[in-house]
């Protein structure tokens, strides 16, 4: 018998049966890592030049890939978002650029893949603006931060590998690109 | 004077002009590693249980993707993709699944994007297939591999950083896996 | 503090949640006037000739633009329509066409964009079917007539601008025309 | 009056006022027969030869198309489709497939045309896939086969034609093409 | 060695190449056949009640779906719609409607699936539209009528099926009915 | 015979045929006049406030709704855009918002819906946005500004009705709204 819920016990893919489930209010976040040149890293986050665009085109894509999630993802159940919001993280230490998706819905099924999708679609905008100046940069750690909401349950990130950023190395989250009033876990995925 | 294409000289997003640029045939290859737990590789990826449609489903919607890239990334243009593939490199040592995208057109800009797109895309509903059985899942490294065509010449990736594999772990590819007939950029980006 | 409830704190874009407002029978519609040049108005509202398809057309147009309101507006949120259709009033006097967009959901949010969406692509449509003849066409006043339903309450257009057409020479709404059995607010915007 | 529910008194089409119907439980079922060539059949179903995404991809097509219904079928209201899933039945004594597709919602309205959708699009997927071989492919019979739930009751499909097989030579559905755990109506249409 | 040209050797699903395929102007139609019962016959293609919106609903949604065809089947390439048109041919004495969809473009790839799809979600939408007359509506014989351009050469249907219609039963099509102007294949498939 | 080349000679509608057009660079120009209250228009455009985010949600909407206008307008020919930007332009003394949209294609068939889709989506987001603080809002006089390319040859806006704003009052263009280089025809719509 199978674990993966997406397969039937012949191994054939469907959407399983949320008829069932309770409506209920649904949360998710997921953070994507973006590590640029500094070069691409000056350009499009830090730095003094006309990079008004960058940071919002890229929320607005990745708001708007939420929305997109059940036509990208073939098992992926359409549901109402109730609130959706992308926040950036400038990891000046590293030039990197930290996003963070928060997904709300009240719904019989969560949103994970909604939080996942438009996190890995603003990164991917990222990844667009500055390919001209920089084609080598990665997108890094595409996870699941947080999920609460549903029968199973309330998730939280384990300690994240310190790769992305040293402990501590996290620059405070600047204003102005905050943008969900959402305050994303910790980046060691802690609860404290 | 800003060095990002896609923002004007006063910061401004626009699509830019492409079309005096000539219509040549471009390619471009991109990679996702979505590193998984025993369980959820065993599940997914490897094993004899019924998990026919995993990996099915996530060649669909990776090439569905690829044909949906202009609609998701703000700034892209639409282009008329002549050939899209994904492929699946199984990583058993690491419990890890590396997809390849391929995608190529006759156009006057490149498919950078669509082939991220597509890899993203892919790896995205391989996480939505195993998150009944493990939500720790990671994407890693979603990256350009390979490019060609247009006036910018081509691109191959700097030889990948040690942490997606140790050097030397990378199986072969399976057959059964392997969808279109495209050779990736060897795992350590080299030319050999 | 800002006043413009899709931006945060900060001036950032996000959909605003609405997870807890309660899901009420919601109702808004819009019009959009669509102002034509005289062989244009014969060729496309009245007249003799085989005209049948423009306002079919339209009309198709405006009820599927309006379930995709949510794919075209950012912070729009997806919802589900539970009544939607589009009236013509053919203004004879000032060869003229005004166009009534009505939406009505079961839901946590307001329809006003969805009214406002169907009755502008409805005008853009008649634009695209009459342009061979003039491209001169101006879609005028495209604004929410009313809107009930929500914590907000009722909204009534105030008075009409006279520009549109005098007092007293909205014709009749021909039978043939109407499609949704909804009365739409008066041309004046009173309620009498 | 009109008995087309679509159009209201003066033909006019509009999306149909659901918003006092109940949201209770609804399913739909329908099916799609697709006549081979042998040739063609022997490839895309039966035989030994690589096939093996034929019916992946075509079972994929068909969930993400109930889910694009409200999409295409212009006054079809969009709705959170609970569960969806894809059956193949090869009928080998006269090289057909027949697609059975099932959807599930729970809402305002059914599900019939999302039901017919899947397997209509499920049915062109497979025609795609084997017209280089076969252009001459038909599908035949995309019908509704069973429908529950809503005010107007449930619905069963009368005995089917004998054209797509005669009686008795339906053969037992084989585990490697089920997907939803759902069983069809039987080929004639009976509740035995 | 696989025949189908949608799979590699290996069976794996993957969007051909075309990229070296001329652009040259290719033509295909397709028809669905419709049958209804009396009364839905009656209530939506003859008589004389308000029926005017479901042709022209059934035509603009067919011409919409040719567009989104590539969306819709996996592997289908995108492609630049040059032409697309929608003819309907009552069939009184079957109480049946055919319908034959016409596209063209000037491209790689021929535009079959496009015919297919445009025909089938026009029947797709005349069972829409009069379901709540006859859920028992059926659509037959979906299938390809023409293809011209291409390397692969001209196809002209063979001879129909006598069950759809009995030779010489076949009506007149209606001028208030034809879109496009164009001549279908002859309904028996014959190219007197 | 009809002067709308959409419709057929029965009055049926159709995508005419541009397969024998040439393939040459052609641009066209939009506009969209959005009338605030004091208040919106201090919350949104002008003012001190945190607006980081309204008129860059406004553009990227924009230039989205551009790449979907085949998908909105039912007889629209899909095309490649080479090219979109927006450019706003505040006009303060009426408390207004000009919306400029631009947009170019090297096809066979023009772009003035793609600019007059990408103007009006733009004033559509930008309501939204506002429309918590004012209902009232008038999208007024979206209309073709200028084309180019193509047989039918250039065209430019007569000389534009003295109601959007005084002769003189126009306001400079403020860099930081600018997105496109694009210089839209003069407010006035003459060639000076």
């Amino acid at each position: 018998m199978s674990k993966l819920t997406h397969l039937d016990e012949h191994g054939a893919a469907r959407m399983v049966d949320v008829s069932g489930k309770e409506a209920t209010t649904r949360e998710a976040s997921a953070e994507a890592v973006v590590r640029l040149s500094p070069e691409a890293y000056e350009a499009a986050v830090a730095g003094t030049g006309p990079k008004g665009d960058v940071l919002a085109a890229a929320r607005i894509a990745g708001i708007m890939a939420a929305k997109k999630t059940s036509e990208l993802i073939p098992l992926c159940h359409p549901l109402a978002i109730a609130r959706a919001g992308i926040d950036f993280e400038p990891l000046a230490a590293e030039h990197a650029l930290r996003i963070i998706a928060m997904v709300k819905t009240v719904g019989q099924t969560g949103v994970e893949m909604e939080a996942l999708t438009a996190a890995s679609v603003a990164a991917l905008t990222v990844y667009d603006m500055v390919k001209a100046v920089d084609k080598g940069t990665v997108i890094e750690t595409v996870r699941l931060l947080t999920k609460s909401g549903g029968k199973s349950g309330s998730y939280i990130a384990p300690h994240a590998k310190p790769k992305p950023a040293a402990p501590g190395s996290v620059p405070e989250v600047r204003g102005k690109h905050r943008s969900s009033g959402f305050r994303g876990a910790p980046r060691d995925g802690s609860d404290k």
